[in-house]
């Protein structure tokens, strides 16, 4: 049987995506936002929703790019912290010494410390709410160097990223693998009904 | 030191979604989709994103209500069929044994046998290219009564969602708490700088 919660916004699992802009004076800045993700694959695009008073949203407005950075396990306090500071309030950058690179392809910088950035251009913005979404053409993706591609652990047990549960507000890590995708299906495919 | 690996849709973590709807003559579908994510608290909306390919792209269009429905892990081989399955060929609840039960809000079926569903009213679809991005307000969400909200193990940790790794293709499970989210970044916020 089934309980009724109301309307809410329960979805597991959700991404923490470090969001990455210049303000107006070129100065970076870094937010955390868990309302985004991929939303097409041709050409590549990414969504991730801000609210309107964020410093953040005023820089994507002007500059019309982000960068979208991934953090590690350990880098769970740093991506907290990007949450819940203001930049109204204080520079993000100075107080965790992370390092802002200034992107190839658009006008936002990127955390050289996390281990995979996505470089994007805004191409449209919807206006929903309480949020704003963003949507994103990924022009380049950045990787560690030392993330291995092909062989051994995949790239997602080498960057090891965070997972977001609303309703009890942790962190949480990716676990083990479950199963092949494309694959374990088949067998129902080929069942007979 | 970073490598470019080109424009690509490499987000971690990615969710595993499975898209219900009903078709003209009311019977109903399912499909799996990893691209999407909640995209605004206030109204409670989520976005995913199908190719016009697909049968369920037609329902979503006609019907304007769609289900959210998050598999456990041990629902992979069913999510994964409805990944690979097409409704054009084959009736997919027929084939996976799985329950369409109706919507209490909206003209769409969930999946009882998932732990929990989320009814959405399509608000808003956005053409991006291959896909179309879909904004669905969030009617209510279902949970399976067993799950407990408060003490002892998180939400998240009893409905044990998967994890889509894009570049190896393989699912995941939800690992080990990793922090306190709004709480582990307090340090940095009190630092003098």
């Amino acid at each position: 049987m089934k309980k009724s919660l109301g309307a809410k916004t329960l979805l597991y699992p959700a991404p923490i995506l470090v969001v990455c802009t210049y303000d107006k004076e070129g100065s970076p800045n870094a937010m955390t936002a868990a309302w985004g993700g991929i939303c097409c694959s041709a050409p590549p695009c990414v969504a991730v929703s801000l609210r309107k008073a964020t410093y953040s949203y005023d820089n994507l407005m002007l500059k019309k790019a982000f960068t979208i950075n991934i953090p590690s396990e350990n880098y769970a306090k740093e991506a907290d912290y990007f949450g819940i500071a203001s930049r109204h309030k204080e520079d993000k950058f100075a107080k965790t010494g992370l390092t802002a690179v200034k992107s190839d392809h658009i006008d936002a910088p990127y955390i050289r410390e996390f281990p995979i950035n996505l470089e994007c251009k805004v191409i449209q913005f919807i206006e929903l709410g309480l949020h704003t979404q963003f949507i994103g053409e990924v022009m380049d993706v950045k990787m560690d160097e030392s993330i291995q591609e092909k062989g051994g652990q995949s790239i997602i047990e080498q960057i090891k990223p965070l997972i977001f549960a609303a309703d009890s507000g942790h962190y949480y890590g990716v676990g083990k693998q479950v199963a092949q995708a494309f694959s374990i299906g088949k067998d129902l495919l080929k069942k007979e009904k």
